[in-house]
């Protein structure tokens, strides 16, 4: 009779769970990777996506076709509703069970509203392909709605976007809708000019990026401003509606608002019936295991880890990718029979955001780079790490085209339109 | 004071009304484009989204885009609800109008179920870049499913794909599901093979490509038998549901069905309220203008013109530009006070289809060509017909990988997929 193989569970093919599943490449087990889309996604060129400077696929690939050379693994696309820790089954939602030995959480998070989920209506986050195309398409028809509009108010109302949250991915988002704008309407619209777009950056907090280093704080608030972008700080939004967003004593008609400020776990803590923190994190073991629960693993967002210097690992792809490198290790130590529980250690390698075309701020600890220099070396830096030779040399030339000719490709208005020109008779597909 | 100028409303931004519009670049007139959605569409690579070989970007780019450069047209994403004769106004949705002294009409057709709408659910058409990507999603969330499937029925019903017209567009992208087939399953899945892939190519005629020489028919015929694709001639569709499609005496259990057999032109006959024939298309007059209306034109696929020889002009992209450039002549020639109404006259530049990989036909009239010449003919052909340099770049470097690699790049499942990590509270973006 064969022995039966050890059976490792990973569920969720982002960063945490695709480096998990590499990292056992060699492993003598049978590792199943469950996650309920179909590809991993490149998080970090999302907001590009969203300012339709690359296509979807550029920046996603089929998680089968990624482990297409690793027997070992099994991919699944599947919903998962819970897992039965006494049993050692994860629970999918068409009621079937993925039995484990060992199980690895790598889930992530979705953009959370601090209670407020009567917002995300009218200002939607950026964590998904779907969230990226819908955010495209608002930006587009705010443009396409203001060329239209004759009521002086309404039409600034259409130009004004609102971005929430001034960590990287609101800078970054704030500087390409600027970019976008420009190049969308210089020579293409009749009633709008570029200076007529308005940009709006708000947090809560006393600076920009505020992981970074407080310089590099100063240095990408002034080069915002400089491009005509309006940074309002230290007040907190209190309300957003279809109208515009108000903070403080302020208020900012807009009719496109971006959300970019929080985000929670996904329910892990629910599925295993632990406790999690505020934001739905669930506090690990140092070799990232649930406390009480050796043979299941948290990593990536859902995970929250203090290090050694009383900072917490921030939730970034340099981290998730390292803890699921970990955890690999630890699960190919206990398969060999040993019984060592490393403790995991975070390595830094540094923050980085673009402040649109040409400038942008990359904080490595001691070196500190900013400017056109810190833009080239935050372009690269993306190049290498994106998973596949076929995107490497796409984005390169995408953004190569970009870059000599302002052109951005990706600008369609998809889903979501009336239709027109149909027979009256047929079905709509929206 | 100044004199008003001419103004042209030209409604639809596919081949016929671009080409219109591009032809009138020097005329001094007030023009403008309307179109409900913000893109023109390259058409005869549709399928190739719908497979994921080409990702929708890559075939579709914004209208105001493409006439940046031409100062006398304005670009107007609206839906149009009719046309009032008497006031010359094309009425939008929104309760405006926009004046016009020339109109042309160019919004092309939809697929049309032949008075069974009910079909249109289970057997999507190819119209637009959304029919692509849902057409997409199908096709690679059959796959999946069946992977996870353990009935054998049910299980070969998932990995059946029909197609139902045996047309280029039914041709080719049986062809194209075949590859596409083949490359993702091949080491990729676990309990599905390649040769598991079932492709039924449905045609009510009695031959496939009918419109092309019947030596063409014959080897195109042979050469789908021969990738392993069934195709059945001779019997109508009788019904199609969510299992599978019956014609004649016969039955296909299939869960993934794609309609290319027919299409109905938009409503335009309504909005003049004049009469069209069964296709809902207008008989134009030999310069295209409508009768009894010689200020309204209608060209591309909602135009009826029977040729000299008494064949209709076919509904392809070549006669639709080539009607927009006649109508831009009479158009020019009207403005420079000729009365000229010169006839049409249509040049058939020939039809092409591919049959998969390195295999196509193309009818030229006297020069027939067939197999990986025809092949690589139709590839250069389509590249040199796409409307920027930077798309043929990247559409040649897309089929080069794909080529080389077989490896397509767009396979992303996204819309319409259940939410699984998102925390409860939060809402549903699909």
């Amino acid at each position: 009779m064969a022995v039966r193989k050890h059976r490792i569970v990973i569920v969720g093919g982002g960063f945490g769970g695709l480096a998990a599943a590499k990292a056992l490449r060699h492993a003598d087990a049978d590792i199943v990777l469950i996650d309920r889309r179909n590809h991993h996604l490149f998080q970090p060129l999302l907001y590009q996506v969203a300012t339709a400077a690359l296509g979807p696929s550029e920046i996603a690939w089929p998680i089968r076709h990624l482990l297409r050379k690793q027997s070992n693994v099994r991919v699944l696309m599947a919903t998962i509703v819970g897992v039965d820790t006494d049993k050692q089954d994860v629970l999918l939602e068409d009621g079937s069970a993925e039995p484990y030995d060992s199980l690895v959480l790598a889930t992530g998070a979705q953009h959370a509203y601090f209670g407020h989920d009567e917002w995300e209506a009218f200002a939607p986050g950026l964590k998904t392909v779907e969230d990226a195309t819908a955010i495209r398409r608002k930006l587009l028809l705010a443009l396409e709605a203001a060329e239209r509009e004759a009521d002086p108010a309404r039409r600034r109302a259409l130009l004004t976007f609102a971005i929430i949250g001034a960590g990287p991915t609101g800078v970054e988002m704030a500087g390409a809708i600027v970019e976008l704008g420009h190049a969308s309407i210089r020579g293409q619209f009749n009633t709008i000019a570029p200076h007529d777009l308005r940009v709006v950056l708000i947090e809560g907090g006393e600076r920009v990026l505020p992981n970074f280093d407080p310089e590099l704080s100063r240095y990408t608030l002034e080069a915002l401003r400089r491009t005509g972008i309006e940074v309002e700080m230290g007040r907190m939004v209190s309300s957003i509606d279809a109208d515009g967003v108000s903070f403080g004593d302020r208020r900012v008609d807009a009719r496109t608002i971006i959300w970019a400020a929080g985000v929670a776990a996904s329910p892990v803590a629910r599925w295993l019936g632990i406790e999690g923190d505020r934001a739905g994190r669930i506090r690990v073991a140092p070799d990232l295991s649930v406390p009480g629960l050796p043979n299941i693993f948290v990593i990536g967002d859902v995970a929250s880890i203090i290090q050694a210097n009383g900072r917490p690992v921030p939730g970034v792809a340099p981290a998730a990718k390292q803890a699921g490198r970990h955890v690999a290790h630890v699960l190919r130590d206990r398969l060999a029979g040993k019984d060592a529980s490393l403790p995991f250690r975070y390595q830094h390698a540094g923050d980085l955001a673009t402040i649109g075309r040409s400038s942008a701020v990359i904080d490595f600890g001691r070196v500190k780079l900013k400017g056109w220099i810190a833009w080239w070396v935050w372009g690269f830096a993306h190049i290498y790490f994106l998973v596949e030779t076929r995107t490497r040399i796409f984005i390169t030339l995408s953004w190569l085209w970009i870059y000599l000719t302002g052109q951005r490709s990706a600008r369609l208005i998809t889903h979501g339109m009336v239709p027109e020109n149909k027979p009256l008779e047929a079905g709509d597909e929206t």
